[in-house]
C-alpha cells in the first residue's frame, strides 16, 4: 500500500513538473512515467487517462496555492496590506520558479485555461471553479478595505475579478520575457484598479 | 507560380485556424496539410518546420490585426473614446470567434505566449515584439489624453502596459468561460487603471 500511493506521487510530482515546464498536449503518459521512475502499467492503476491526471495535478497544485493565498491574506494587518502581501507572493513563486528551472513558469492554471479550455470540459470547470475561489477570496479583502474605509469602489466583485485579471495578464508578461521583474508594477496597478492612487496609501501599507 | 502560392496560403489559412483552436503542440504537420487540402511534400517547400509556419501565422495574424487596432486608434474623436473603441473591437472580435466557431478563441498571442515561450524562442522573441507594439500603440493614445487632459498618470508606458495586462486577463476569462460577455467590464477596469472612475467620462466618450 505504502508503495502504490508512491508510485501515484511519483507520478503527480513528475506531472506536476512537466505540465509546468511544456504544457499538457506536448506530454505523453509514457515520458510522465519514464520521468517518474514507475512501469506504465501503473498509470492507468491510478488514472483513468492523462486528463484525469491533469486534473488531479490542478487539484493537487491549487491545494497547496490556496494555504499560500489563505495566509497572506488572513491575520491582522489591514486589508490593503494583506492584499499587498499576496500580489507580493505572486512575485517571490515566479522568481522561485525561475531560481529553480531557469525559467518563468507562470499561472498554471492560466496556461492550462489558454491550452486547454476549449477542448477538455472538465478541465475547464475545474478552472473556473479555481478562478471563481481567488476572486472571492480577494474580494472578501476589498470589502474589508471598503469597510475600513481604505478603498472606494462601486462594484467589490467587480474588482476582485479585475485584480485577479491583472495578475494573469501580468504573469504573462513575465513568462513571455522569462522576467519576474515584468511584475514590479503589479501593486500599483492593483491599488488604481482599487480607484488609489500610490501617493494614497498610508506608509504602513 | 500562382499554385504555388495558393498552396502556401492554403498552409497558413488552415494553420491559424487550428492554432486558435487547439494550440501549437497538439497540431501536426501531417493534419495540418490534410486540413488545407494540400500535398505534406509541399509543406516543406514553403515552411523549414512547424515553428516557422507558426512564425509566419503570428505575423500574418498580427499584420490583420494591427490594422484593426490602427483604425480603432486613429481618427478625431477624443483619445479615450479610441481607447474605449479598441477595447470594445476586442470583444466584438471575441464575439466574432465564438459565432464562427462555438468557441470563443481568445488572444493567438496569449495563448501562444503561455504554451510555448518556455520552449521556442524565435516565437517568444515575436510575441515580445507584438505586445510590445501594442503597449506602445496604446501609450501614444494615453499621452495624447494627458495633453487634452482628460486623464492624469505617473507612468504612461505603465500605463499603456497594464491596459494590455488587463485586456490579456480579461479575454483569458472569456475563453475559459466561453463568455464573450466576461469582457463587459474591461472598459471600467481601463479607466480605473487611468486613474478615472467611470463617472467622471463624459458623456461624449
Amino acid at each position: 500500500m505504502g508503495r502504490t500511493s508512491d508510485a501515484r506521487n511519483k507520478i503527480l510530482t513528475a506531472a506536476q513538473s512537466l505540465i509546468e515546464q511544456r504544457g499538457y498536449s506536448a506530454l505523453g503518459v509514457a515520458e510522465i512515467c519514464k520521468t517518474a521512475g514507475v512501469p506504465k502499467g501503473s498509470f492507468y492503476y491510478f488514472f483513468e487517462s492523462k486528463e484525469s491526471l491533469a486534473l488531479a495535478v490542478i487539484d493537487e497544485h491549487w491545494a497547496a496555492e490556496r494555504r499560500e493565498w489563505e495566509r497572506a491574506l488572513s491575520g491582522d494587518a489591514e486589508p490593503l496590506q494583506r492584499l499587498r502581501r499576496l500580489f507580493e507572493a505572486m512575485e517571490t513563486r515566479q522568481r522561485a520558479g525561475q531560481d529553480g528551472c531557469g525559467s518563468v513558469l507562470g499561472c498554471m492554471y492560466g496556461n492550462l485555461s489558454l491550452e486547454m479550455s476549449n477542448r477538455a470540459d472538465a478541465v475547464r470547470l475545474r478552472l473556473q471553479d479555481i478562478f471563481e475561489e481567488q476572486v472571492e477570496m480577494v474580494g472578501a479583502v476589498v470589502a474589508e478595505a471598503e469597510q475600513h474605509g481604505e478603498v472606494t469602489v462601486s462594484d467589490t466583485q467587480g474588482a476582485a475579478r479585475s485584480l485577479v485579471a491583472q495578475l494573469e495578464g501580468q504573469v504573462l508578461f513575465a513568462k513571455l520575457h522569462n522576467d519576474p521583474a515584468q511584475l514590479s508594477t503589479l501593486w500599483p496597478s492593483c491599488l488604481a484598479l482599487l480607484g488609489m492612487r500610490n501617493h494614497q496609501v498610508p506608509a504602513h501599507a
